[in-house]
């Protein structure tokens, strides 16, 4: 039960961006342009990194919602799998492995980031830009993963809802649709 | 020494707004929105909320340029001190008590927030929307705080540096000035 009035239909992160939409708008903007925007980093690369900071940040909605993301662009779903559980075997390429690393510094604190995990990522080919976004996609999703924890949002346990999300995602981003989360409206929260 | 190349007359969180536009830019309309929108919270309590979040996450940048701003639209400097170091003894009211500690705990992570604090608050006549922006408040430090830290910028040791900012906030808020930090470029940062 949520601790402030949200829709029932909306769970996780979705009914707090209907709830203040003034506030919800930078909040999207930020993340297409980090997510989604031009970058030498792939779309799955960074699903990646909002998928581990959210799975150390504990936060079941936001891991479940970009483990689904993640697996859909990359078309399987062994490697987000790998990253959450056993990062030095996960089958991603050795500069993506020092950012993860980065990232999960991020997410116990900005002091945490040591500058032996930026010489790794620095010899591993990471640019300066891939080096600041990383760090500032995991500082985003510390704010997503206490925002949607924090106020008790509702985590759905059915699979489909968070391939649905997934694909949605995937295909439009984080872009508010015109119709909000009308689609959802039909779907089973809990 | 910053792990990514700033320009060396911008500290902190400065330079890291000049280094990327397009994702500063939501990261300040969403700032200005949430401390300087329409909001039944003062301008002082919402910086003491950026305040206590800051020290808790030991960020002496941001720490030291919300006090400052809090400080000065406070109008003395008794408040910020205690509410940073003996919340229980700060000159606030009841639910501004309450309302920190909430943000204390999304501070250490969202599932940190108990139904007694979101109750505590309630009943010393805290509305939903002021519980709504506390956490976001509250979770927006934990990435500014990340993102200083985490890309190692520089922070300043002169006091006038902050007194300054501190000013600036409170005349122009969060948003780009004109002519971005020029005005800073004479001040000393070491």
């Amino acid at each position: 039960m949520p601790y402030i009035p949200l829709e029932a239909h909306l769970p996780g992160i979705t009914g707090l961006l209907e709830y203040r939409q003034d506030s919800a708008a930078p909040i999207r903007e930020l993340t297409q342009v980090l997510m989604r925007g031009p970058s030498t980093l792939t779309e799955g690369e960074r699903e990646l990194i909002a998928t581990l900071v959210s799975s150390r940040n504990q936060c079941s909605f936001c891991t479940a919602a970009h483990t689904a993301a993640a697996n859909v662009i990359l078309g399987e779903t062994d490697t987000s799998e790998k990253v959450k559980k056993d990062l030095p075997t996960a089958p991603v390429s050795e500069k993506m492995k020092a950012l993860l690393t980065i990232a999960s510094q991020v997410q116990q604190g900005g002091k945490n980031v040591t500058p032996e995990s930026i010489q790794w990522a620095k010899e591993e080919g990471a640019t300066d830009i891939e080096i600041h976004d990383t760090v500032l996609i995991a500082a985003l999703f510390c704010l997503y993963n206490r925002y949607v924890d924090g106020l008790a949002t509702v985590t759905p346990v059915q699979s489909d809802f968070y391939n649905n999300l997934g694909n949605r995602l995937k295909e439009h981003g984080y872009n508010r649709l015109k119709n909000g989360y009308e689609h959802l409206k039909n779907q089973p929260v809990k």
